[in-house]
């Protein structure tokens, strides 16, 4: 049976939990087996550059040790990507450009909901890099941490109003959720705000399925 | 269980057969089925603009008719997706744009093997009209008939001298087949370029399949 | 003597008629005859994209039976055009994209006065389709009915209200009236809010003056 | 009578006159008068930028002193386009935006003739600066003198060899000749490249014969 | 001992103190000698096209009767760049040009504080001309004369407003005051916004020295 | 005196000294001191995403441990420049960035001689993360390792082979060298080909000079 590996690395279990409940759905009879890690060597959150770069290398390790069929990089920085794809001949999914991907196909122009202001930099290099710049309506922040992201009533509000301004001012009709762990709040979210909103660990796995039951050697 | 419904908009039940027998590697146990239907009022291949009109009507019309999950239009002219989706209210894909969104996936640019010289301008206002411009390397055509791309040796040798020609001179590093029934030649395509190489249809079910699991209730 | 004929694929005569005013002022000696027609199976207005696709095959056929030196869509979704072209040997314009090409010379910035929200979906797919992007303010609904357009002064107030947004807060500098009966509306709008104004089908027309004035074969 | 004024910028009258003779198709009853002129104190041909700034300020004294009703700048430069656009409160346009304008109606992407290699940065900046880089195919010089384009079978020989380079190689589908005085070859060069061929000149005048007829009191 | 001469272009001999004053920074022991210059035929400040061009031919006449190793034109203009590359076989840089430059290693988007809302559309032009518009967050007016900014609390102030909207609303992270003589404000203004603030003149020079210091015969 | 330290990120001295001694031209009485290391940890050469990203920590520590004005990172991959952006709180340049922005000002194309094909795909990542796409002529790799580059005539036979190709098929007038240690080629490729030649390690120096000189706290 065929094997995804999905890595959160951070080093907070209770957000791998919540990343993998959401990816529940994707476990289908047909599909390759979705296994969640942890690792165990990165830093509670991933929020700073320092903590982007520190777990590029333990992330391309992890994956050399544990065999699969295709690796998602649990983190909306996509730390490692490019080494992991070096390192390992199969494909290797960074969940945000999977989440931009997926936003394509979902509607005309894409808002990003940050939990930080720092890292939209980050983001918008990515989103440059793969040449989608026509296609971003706006990155707004949360202005939260990423550890308090689990649970909690006033997350989804202070989402849904942040949410409202990339439709309203920014013009998005579809939203991405940028962070690992969100998954479940998805489906209350698409509902207030009346759009399609992208989980981008889903969105990893459902490629990282659709690469791999297709007969990818690499993703790129 | 969930249904996605494939439409031949040609009236060749044989290009519908060779679609459907790509579409193998996605029938799974756990995935929605997977059904091919040949528009008989169709012509025998989609060359020109007003095959692609001719059909967008029937086609909506197949869909309104045929109750599924997901539907996918699978002819690389994609047409009348802009109808069927303000018809019924499911996911409709088209198979060119779904060719597109797969290959960003797969390398950094990306080119297309047209069957003729005479669709490129429709391909280009796709491409265009979706914002990848950017990830285009080229597109160059076969310059043969749509009812002659079956079964044919020639055929894989005229794909392989356009494909040559897309990797060095553009510079692609994954390759789109123009049409809705070569997904049969991919892996010797993929095997003698040693490119990734889409194959429409194939991208366009993967792509309904992940959004009927993931409960997105419209593509656009 | 030379004849450019203009369709209105609405079947309201009185959309027609006001159409045909707005183009006296190119009904010049030296000029082509200028005949407006209206498509009697046409919806009453074209707002849905079912409304559009349903005088794709109409609007060509239209052209193929009634010979003229150059054929104009009078409907901002420009329907039909590439069909048409590919049916009749003669250069055919669409309003939309004649619009688009006349505010390039006009200012630096086009803003679009929609007349319904649903619309814009498809002005943004034209206007990238034609690799205009960068020239592009903005584009903002009246939410008003097609059919409710003619003669009234509420109207005017609202294309007022929504050009002053798409001039202060989208830096527009020259304006295009969404519509293909709006040309009567030109002057006033033009004085109030201190910007040139396109009506699309008089730019159309007078681009299909200048092709068969200079003797192009073709437009693309 | 409404009146167009087309200055020569260059002092070559011989040139003038060649403008003027592909002026004549222009020449119909319900349209403005064109008049051509020789700026006397401009360089036998502009090739440098010495040349194009030594016309600038006596095109637009020139256009100040004669008043007109829309003014064309005769040089592919488009010397002093925006002084005189500050100066004279009427549509002035130069030849190389009007035909760049009326390329993009003609064909997908356009390739420009250019008299001399020298002078394709200054093109290039020209279409950055219109925002139409996208649709630019390319850009080849012939490798003459200005003032040898007249009358020349040889010249014509070096245009559909440059022109067949611009088609084949670079993909153009619409070719524009970056001088004032080859609208004379047009015929033939259209009839052997099998292409749409823009003579600027042309172009700008027609131009200004729309803007004047539909009313509009300055371009830009 | 290598020589820079930097050239207002304006007649008004305060602003070239001024602009001098701020370039004592650059004046070290192994950097080229910084002269500045006033050209006594222009006019008090630049704010009119008229006032660009007219300084154009004498601008470029001045460098060519003045040896230096590189020149600077002192107006945000770039009033004859092009002219004087050509005349003079010496790098040669426009303040406006080198201010984008050197933005652009500052930030991600760079706002421009205009003096005129009537510059904007030349500061449009060559944002464009160098394919730099995807990194232009903004661009808006003082509303003050040119003659006007030396030396005034309250055009810091105005300033300050200005760089403020460019920030919070357009999203500017460097700015760029849009004259050659606002340098003496730029540690106040850089304080009072937090972002860092580009002189024009300064770049420039900066950059003349970084050429002459590597030894390079031209700038482009 | 102001202190800006270079760091040769891989272990090879000599490569360390080739740069340095490129880097006299810069060490002028005024200047900043200038200041060449080597990461001793560092791989001999920077050929993979491995090597990348190993230095990429001990870049930032080095930086962290050894107080300066302004921090380069010598390696044409930019390793680090985020995360020592974030270490610390001065100016940290990469060279290829540098690289870019300095062969703006030097030509309207820019095209990259790289050391393997390899490198290629970062080089376009970077690119197009500085939104700089549209400049860039092509990138064309030698194909010889990174310690082969010091000192060997056949390895400029190669550029120069390389270098016309850029020139003559890409149309690049202006060229960059894709190593931080080439920089004792650059007059005499700039004199075979006719075009300035960038040498990264110079081009970032000579930037850091320029923001520790103009008292800019931080690049980005």
């Amino acid at each position: 049976m065929k094997r995804i590996l999905v890595l959160n690395p951070n080093s907070s279990a209770n957000i791998t939990e919540s990343m993998d409940r959401a990816l529940d759905v994707l476990r289908l009879p047909g599909n390759p087996e979705i296994v969640t890690a942890t690792l165990s060597e990165g830093p509670p959150g991933i929020e700073t550059q320092a903590h982007v770069e520190g777990v590029v290398i333990p992330t391309a390790r992890y994956f050399a040790e544990n065999p699969a069929d295709a690796y998602v990089i649990g983190c909306f920085s996509d730390p490692g990507l490019h080494l992991a794809r070096e390192t390992v001949k199969k494909p290797v999914l960074g969940i945000a450009e999977s989440a931009f991907l997926t936003a394509l196909g979902l509607g005309h122009r894409f808002g990003i909901v940050a939990i930080k202001k720092g890292s939209i930099g980050r983001h918008m290099r990515n989103v440059r890099q793969l040449g989608l710049e026509s296609r971003l309506a706006g990155d707004r922040p949360l202005d939260i941490g990423v550890t308090d992201v689990l649970g909690d009533n006033a997350v989804i509000e202070r989402i849904v109003e942040v949410g409202t301004q990339l439709r309203d001012i920014d013009g998005a009709d579809v939203l991405i959720l940028g962070c690992a762990s969100m998954g479940g709040f998805r489906a209350e979210i698409e509902d207030r705000l009346g759009l399609p909103v992208v989980d981008p660990t889903q969105a990893a796995v459902m490629r990282a399925i659709s690469l791999v039951t297709l007969g990818y050697a690499r993703a790129a």
